[in-house]
């Protein structure tokens, strides 16, 4: 392990979480709350600590190259160190009782989780709600550019192990160099934002509430500054806003590059995009059906817009709650609990399983049932056209596995170490290990996650991390070879 | 489809199911309860039936070969009839209100489930109980013969897929000849069924209470004629007999076959074997510390023998009960849960997914991860000693999605047309779907299925067979190639 690099790239990370902080600093001085000096004082104890980890990064050695295991390794220290950092704000101001918290508030902020831990949120100064959403913002931002843009060019590797041999939209063909390639998809980001704030300015939110819930949709995160969530606002325009930005949150960055470069038919092109639209309104009309038939809503457009936005919310990894779906009847709050596990689309700022690992897994089961009746025939398996690798299939269905068994574990020891009923144990990993945020029973969707005890909120805090560099990179840390020279 | 085998081997099967109600027929007459009139009413309708299919059966054709489609139909449809036939005195002698209870009732039966619909067990007259029971050890039987004598001889298919390609004891090697290998396992069944038997009596039971009890062990089913199942003899010794003959059950019986011809060592040398040994004494292990920290039960040999007895009944698929794990810490109701997942060995009368499946899933994830720091490496599993072909691998894989896809497909469909709670909804399809028996919450050790309207009792029904047909005979059913002549 090239320690000196890690050291580096942690101090610098560091350094720059740390000058983010100069946006909150601005409403916390704008509003005179006090979160002023807990700012300032994380600000310099985050760009103290930086500075000298990059110093010991020993500059005098020359830079070396990086192999697969030492970047994943350095990815995910790069989030656990952003959200060190990170929770100071919360920690220090004594927002939060313990760092634990002010931990996990900040993994889920650049996980973009939107978990919470804070009881009344609208009781914190904005400086503090700014700072909690803009974390959401930069995780979303450093997924997309770190998933589509660095990955691909180290080679192969758990989160692009597939989607680099998977026929589709890729971001070589349009610029072969890294830098610019990231800087592309930045911009992309940027202007999808953007224009995300805008709308809901016209739609007649402040800067404040259009920019803070603009970072929670953009990067699925679902931070809200209130506590009711998107409910605060009681309009179904802005509702109907915010269903759209998810949607086209959980989209493969690639595609909307590719369609503000004048080439909108690449979205239908795309199989999985496809996919991602048929099983959403196909959930969506499932839901709304249900609704209706049980009388659940007075008309059909709240029962409609409820179910629209429950359901791209919860598929898309957001999070954000209009109503509360835990009060839903049963067979829809399981349909939830599943939905937790399909995610957006590779290359979104989604997090889960993600549609195309769920299209090649489905595909694969048919495959091999026709092989039952025809034994001759050879395991193939088409996406976007092209027949996949054997390797990609493997590998898809290694994550799923692999997917189970986290989920299955850290329920098994979250119930054993807090004592929990069986659905509120499983629904807060299957929320955080997917990146959602709400999920059923205790922490239902209008529920918080302040009641879990210490080693609780850290193992949850893990499964955020686990889920969103999804799995392999972060097992990486805990293989024996990683760390030998 | 050669319709015509169909309905003859349907018909034989009608006629060979009839006639073994002599038995229970006997216990009726002996006691001279009116279930006599039952028995003989059914046992006419069932060989009438019969030798009316048989006859429908076109005699004059030429007995064809059956191509492995078509088998996979026949054994399906096989389940079906036994279950339809078996479910005639309940009904006939009222014992049960409606056909859909009687046949859940005979489904869970000769599908080795033992999930019950009566709500006082001791009721019933001895001979419908004795039915009940011997339904168990009949399907039993079936599964081995089957399993182990007759699809490895029809070629690969779903049940055999990989069982046939794995390395392991056969019977090939013991007998070249398919009627003499089912004799031979028949005979093993029966001599393990009678050492249970004696042993059962020497321990003070009576033989009747010896027979139905060695049925329920046997096939690994979980009737019993108390309605507090295995805690109504409060005695630790035959609980200590039951443990000990139901891990027998769980274990391949070729295993047993090798060793009664003299060859012990065949146990230790199978992978499978150790596996599922070290599994059951880990969890025993877990579960006895978890309650001993607890205080659950008073000393440490019947906390020890509980935990011993429940993990070895729910995961052998059996679902005998002496005390109700429903109520145990919510950590180890989750753990139960999840033990519903594993099953036995292949080739025992075990259900659900099967402790060699569980080893090539665990030892493909390892493959998978040591993939990905050396991606040149191939993806190698071995068992016993050999490789696994990537056919094999596949299947099981496939199985497993398809096993979750079934599980949480009907755990939806069960709640959408109950309105249950989620965790009863989804132990239920566990339980079905694994042939255990008993779940957690409103099925909870001590519950039974009686409450479940009638199309979920008959979708349960499907569950059963589908789980103990390991999915793909079933399947098959619904593939329209099959139909097609």
């Amino acid at each position: 392990m090239k320690i000196h690099i890690v050291f580096r790239v942690l101090g610098l990370l560091s350094v720059i979480i740390s000058l983010t902080m100069v946006f909150p600093l601005i409403w916390s001085i704008i509003d005179g709350t006090p979160d002023t000096i807990a700012f300032l004082m994380s600000m310099t104890l985050g760009i103290g600590i930086g500075t000298i980890l990059y110093l010991l990064g020993d500059r005098s050695r020359e830079y070396a190259e990086l192999n697969v295991r030492e970047a994943f390794a350095v990815v995910s220290l790069s989030w656990v160190m952003a959200s060190v950092v990170g929770a100071l704000p919360f920690y220090m101001g004594e927002y939060l009782p313990t760092f634990a918290d002010a931990f996990f508030e900040a993994m889920s902020g650049f996980s973009t989780t939107g978990a919470t831990v804070f009881t009344d949120i609208e009781s914190n100064p904005r400086g503090i709600l700014f700072w909690r959403s803009l974390t959401h913002w930069i995780g979303g931002m450093g997924i997309i550019v770190l998933s589509l843009a660095i990955l691909p060019f180290i080679g192969v590797g758990g989160m692009q192990l597939f989607r680099a041999e998977v026929p589709g939209p890729t971001p070589e063909k349009l610029s072969p160099r890294i830098q610019q390639t990231a800087l592309m998809l930045w911009a992309v980001y940027v202007v999808i934002s953007a224009a995300q704030t805008v709308v809901l300015m016209l739609c007649g939110l402040d800067l404040f509430d259009s920019l803070t819930h603009t970072f929670g949709t953009m990067a699925t995160g679902g931070f809200s500054p209130y506590n009711d969530s998107i409910a605060a606002f009681r309009s179904p325009l802005i509702e109907w806003v915010i269903i759209l930005f998810m949607f086209l949150a959980g989209t493969n960055f690639v595609l909307h590059l590719l369609a503000l470069r004048g080439k909108p038919g690449s979205f239908w092109k795309d199989e999985e995009f496809r996919f991602y639209v048929k099983f959403t309104l196909l959930s969506i009309a499932v839901v709304t059906v249900f609704l209706l038939i049980k009388g659940h809503y007075g008309s059909f457009s709240d029962t409609f817009r409820n179910s629209a936005f429950q359901v791209i919310s919860i598929m898309t990894t957001t999070g954000y709650v209009t109503s509360d779906f835990n009060l839903w009847p049963q067979a829809l709050r399981l349909l939830m609990l599943l939905l937790m596990f399909a995610g957006g689309c590779a290359g979104s700022t989604g997090g889960s399983m993600k549609q195309v690992r769920l299209m090649i897994l489905a595909k694969r089961v048919k495959v091999e049932i026709n092989r039952l009746l025809h034994p001759q025939q050879v395991l193939r398996v088409r996406f976007n056209k092209q027949v996949l690798s054997l390797d990609v299939i493997s590998s898809v269905t290694a994550f799923y596995i692999l997917y189970m068994m986290f989920f299955v574990g850290f329920s098994l020891i979250i119930i054993t170490i807090t004592g929990l009923d069986l659905e509120t144990g499983i629904a807060s990993v299957a929320a955080t290990l997917g990146n959602i945020g709400p999920g059923l029973g205790g922490v239902g969707a209008v529920e918080n996650y302040s009641f879990f005890n210490m080693p609780a909120k850290l193992i949850l805090s893990f499964c955020m991390l686990l889920g969103r560099l999804e799995l392999f990179s972060v097992v990486m840390l805990f293989v024996k070879g990683t760390w030998r020279s």
